[in-house]
């Protein structure tokens, strides 16, 4: 049996971990577990010099992130700078709730990474990363549904980040109050909180022979592995 | 009867709705239920000229954002430059599943606004502050707990932000697919999602005559509004 190796990102300037150190992470396993659990990130984006934000559906692949949208949109145009960009994919677990007002707190895990978006050019690769996208929403959707033409390829631009520098940040665990205030009458705990899906809702213009496929009956199952 | 006047953030170039603009909103009443419906926003900020995104727990109050963080927060910190930063809250409300991989589209509401963040120096308004981002998490917590002292709140740093220019973009309703595809076999449709909470978990050090507040057990309802 060989030995494991648990392949960490190099920590920089920008992913070291400042506040609560004991709360970081840099290493791939726990950093993709919590990107395989979104598919919503947001992306920090500089024009002229001033910060922006967008939230943009992503897709992870091996150690890249795929982000798509009109080959028109201001975020996209502006990667073209070659700068880095920031990426934020945050997951809330509960509502930490002490006796004291200054130890209350969040339980989430969230991943901020930094790379440099290329442009995926040729057709092929394009399919491939929405295909990658697709399948971070919904897998096994992509089997499914009538591929992108040429002319939907054409007005889409598709960027490949490679991850470089990546830091997740956990807290779990209940409540942690000063040893003062323990014997105070207020409840302490967690709340947990969780995103579940709820019944699909057939489009009006279906036609009624069309069942639900698999992947939607499991869907809960997905999100919360 | 007076008339119902809708107020409206000024249309600036950094919240002009360039892409889908029916989708955009500049009124208060949109851009205020949407960020009073989470507490979680993310943060984007520049150091020399790199953009970094933080998650961070948010207070609204009237038009102004209130966070907080350690006053040693490389976040917080970066503020003094004085530049604006950008502060996006992002809700998913569903998954779209059209007949064709191009229509795939998500459910969302989404705020993005941008402002100076200036610090808050007065004990008695820090307070006020932190009342502000609590109740934006638990409405009616702050009653309960222990009041933040003088060393905890002399540890804490409090920025205010003036929301000066804010978009809102919201996507509902089915999946709209080319004409050309309504035949497909392919079920076309929306999976709703939402956050619920589960079982409130009780610390392992509560007294046991402490019952659950009726804040937590009507948490569901506040999240649902």
């Amino acid at each position: 049996m060989k030995t494991k190796q648990i392949e960490k990102f190099k920590i920089t300037g920008r992913t070291k971990i400042n506040r609560m150190p004991v709360r970081g992470y840099h290493d791939r396993e726990t950093i993709y577990k919590i990107l395989d659990e979104s598919f919503i990130c947001q992306i920090g984006f500089n024009i002229d010099g001033q910060v922006n934000i967008i939230p943009t559906l992503y897709g992870r692949k091996d150690d890249s992130i795929f982000i798509h949208g009109s080959k028109n949109s201001r975020m996209l145009k502006s990667f073209e700078t070659g700068e880095d960009i920031c990426i934020s994919v945050t997951l809330i677990d509960g509502i930490v709730l002490a006796r004291s007002a200054f130890h209350h707190s969040v339980n989430y895990r969230s991943v901020v990474l930094f790379g440099n978006p290329i442009i995926v050019k040729s057709e092929e690769k394009k399919k491939e990363a929405l295909n990658i996208i697709m399948d971070q929403i919904i897998s096994g959707r992509w089997e499914d549904v009538r591929k992108p033409n040429e002319k939907e390829l054409n007005v889409t631009s598709i960027y490949k980040i490679k991850i470089n520098e990546a830091s997740a940040k956990i807290r779990t665990g209940p409540a942690v109050d000063d040893k003062d205030d323990l014997d105070l009458n207020v409840w302490a705990g967690v709340l947990p909180l969780k995103t579940i899906a709820d019944e699909p809702m057939r489009n009006p213009d279906l036609k009624e022979n069309i069942g639900l496929p698999d992947y939607l009956h499991n869907y809960n199952m997905k999100i919360r592995k």
